[in-house]
């Protein structure tokens, strides 16, 4: 068993990202209205400014904010209505001492103005005239050029995944067609001459192919298309064109099944026998998902994850997704939501456990309960919301311990 | 003024369920391919035991657990192997008192054996023998038939929004094809003389539609479709024919801009001039997205959203999903993130305040910057990573004070 050498959950995220780091992945054009959840592959850097005129932010008239000094309930100081900014068009002329224009939301500000009086706070005498009781000051109710963004700023960072703020910015500032990294491909191999079809028959023995079809939704979530999901038996040519085929068509190959002790585990001696590393893991101080295989085959990745669908899953939230966030350069943050863990909880010293939770609000705190049972039940999962991690050299945790719980 | 009865946030959400709640969504087939994210539509049972048969969840031998009573370091148990299980073959023949099967991981157990000894465990002699020195329990190592879903129970209820957990169930059952709520359809319209498209030239007092694209996103993003996104001058008629295209293609129609009290504002008599309700809510206790306006229109909903991208979203994120989530029913949880705030934090009295922040993680804490600028500002958002609500009836946070987050 000289290949079960196990190693560290965090050592593994660096031999991912030592080994394809730098995997070439191109970029192409979308337009803005499917550009959602796509990774920047470029700064995107504004060409004007935004807002590109001074603009009133509510329905009033724009004033030189000094005139307004001074005034009070009792002492309004009168201003003379001189014209109306029409929306979306440029303020027609300007106003001097003594003199006011209504501007709408979002208008033009004549030049010479420097804030807006809302018109709930301006008493309308007549057609002409308008009485105002409350100073004001310079910049009220107006957004000035370029107070938004600035001409040649970084307003979005490359390996950024777009979200409905950012593409927000992008429509302020005139963007149309973003260029973004193409999306990662993968290959879905379930192995294993028990694993049948949804369309088959179950057989006495067999079961139906499960992590299959999680890991396809789980690489749509992270935002990944699947050319290609099969099954295949245990034979070992028979694996090996497959993955052949995903090496060929996809930048990940992912194998499920098959890569525990088996009598027969072909996946090990399949990643050896094409040109490249070969396996770089096999086994990880992880649990569940000790019997995690990873290779580099032609420069393509190829990781066989574990045959127990809660093992499957959890060392695709480990380890995919670090990896298609190393390869893209994804910088997004995870946010844990604190929970109270409400019963004691064994962990497995010198592995890193991974313990699948639900979580309960009682007076506005979390609280988290353990999901237990054997890794291959399924109902584990849809019970489970998310999980919590012990650490290697921590030997549990105790009942009414704080936890940070990571949402699946 | 009359239009302008300003109610609050949970009032306008009751007025959304009380209208709406009955709205009738069609239901569709999907492949189980395709159908992450979308809202199930009937509680899926199992018309099977998962797993059909008795499993061993590892390497080993399957064995009489009683045999293994008694057995020690130096006092061993020897087991004679009398066969082999193949993986997705029934098990041949059974075992008898003294006797042993191999079987491996996901492989059935014969039918007098409820404990498998992991091969770990188990000291081969020859190849007719094994040792084992550690007592095991009925059930070790064995997932039983209907452990992990029995027959005829509600393994997923309706307005379930299916994940790969959910879909990793529907496998192991077998569901090919699944019933689901179709997307809810939207039409998005922007309104106002002063918003240009993407692709038209910027000039003087033009501002770009940014709230169109980022509505759109948030759709995508809720599960929906945009039917139609169009732009529309102030002008009653065009925006009446455009909401009648809405009305007629789609389930909501979105507004946004042209729902403040500008001289312009059309929003308000278009949805009164169809058949229906009208006019339900103008004006919430919100802030920002006081402007909001709500209405019935020939059963549909027709919105109107603050033309603040802030705003925008913030109504958007408040109201649309709620009333999305109360058509299709669906029961999902949302947790939230617990944070401090850094900074004393002012609200409006009477108002329920919604307050942008960002969120920084220091010593294993979160702490939560509020982010201030003018609503009109699109960059505040792409800063924010959530925001916090302060109550109508609480004067403001002081520094320090924790807070809950929700994210974006």
């Amino acid at each position: 068993m000289d290949f079960f050498n196990v190693i560290s959950v965090d050592e593994v995220k660096k031999i991912l990202s030592n080994n394809f780091k730098n995997m070439k992945i191109e970029t192409e054009i979308v337009n803005i209205l499917e550009c959602e959840g796509r990774v920047l592959s470029n700064d995107i850097v504004s060409k004007f400014n935004v807002p590109e005129f001074n603009r009133s932010t509510v329905d009033g008239y724009a004033i030189k904010s000094k005139e307004s000094h001074g005034c009070s309930e009792c002492m309004p100081t009168f201003l003379d209505i001189v014209g109306e900014v029409s929306m979306g068009e440029s303020a027609s002329g300007d106003i001097k001492s003594g003199e006011c224009m209504y501007v709408p939301t979002g208008g033009m500000i004549p030049n010479s103005s420097d804030a807006v009086i809302m018109i709930e706070h301006a008493e309308k005498l007549d057609e002409f005239t308008i009485a105002i009781h409350k100073p004001t000051s310079t910049g009220e109710n107006v957004v000035y050029k370029g107070d938004d963004i600035k001409k040649d700023q970084i307003v979005i960072k490359k390996g950024k995944k777009l979200n409905s703020q950012d593409i927000g910015v992008l429509a302020a500032l005139g963007v149309n067609e973003i260029e973004v990294y193409r999306t990662i491909k993968f290959t879905v191999i379930s192995t294993g001459d028990e694993i049948i079809d949804l369309d088959e028959d179950l057989e006495f023995g067999k079961i139906r192919d499960i992590n299959g079809y999680a890991i396809c939704s789980l690489i749509k979530k992270l935002g990944g298309v699947v050319v290609k999901k099969s099954i295949v038996k245990d034979d070992y040519n028979l694996l090996r064109e497959e993955v052949q085929f995903g090496i060929d068509n996809s930048d990940i190959v992912l194998l499920s099944g098959g890569s525990s002790v088996g009598t027969r585990d072909f996946t090990h001696d399949v990643i050896n026998s094409f040109n490249g590393q070969g396996v770089l893991v096999h086994g990880v101080a992880l649990k569940p998902g000790k019997p995690t295989i990873i290779g580099e085959c032609e420069n393509k990745v190829v990781i066989g994850l574990p045959g127990h669908p809660v093992s499957a899953i959890i060392v695709f939230k480990i380890f995919i997704e670090h990896l298609v966030n190393e390869i893209l350069e994804i910088n997004e943050n995870k946010y844990l939501i604190d929970a109270i863990i409400n019963q004691n909880l064994h962990s497995s010293p010198g592995k890193k456990t991974y313990q699948m939770v639900s979580l309960e609000e009682i007076d506005n705190k979390y609280y988290a309960t353990p999901i237990f049972g054997k890794s291959s039940m399924i109902t584990l999962l849809s019970k489970a919301c998310g999980y919590v991690i012990i650490d290697e050299n921590c030997e549990g945790l105790y009942k009414k311990e704080k936890v940070k719980v990571h949402l699946l």
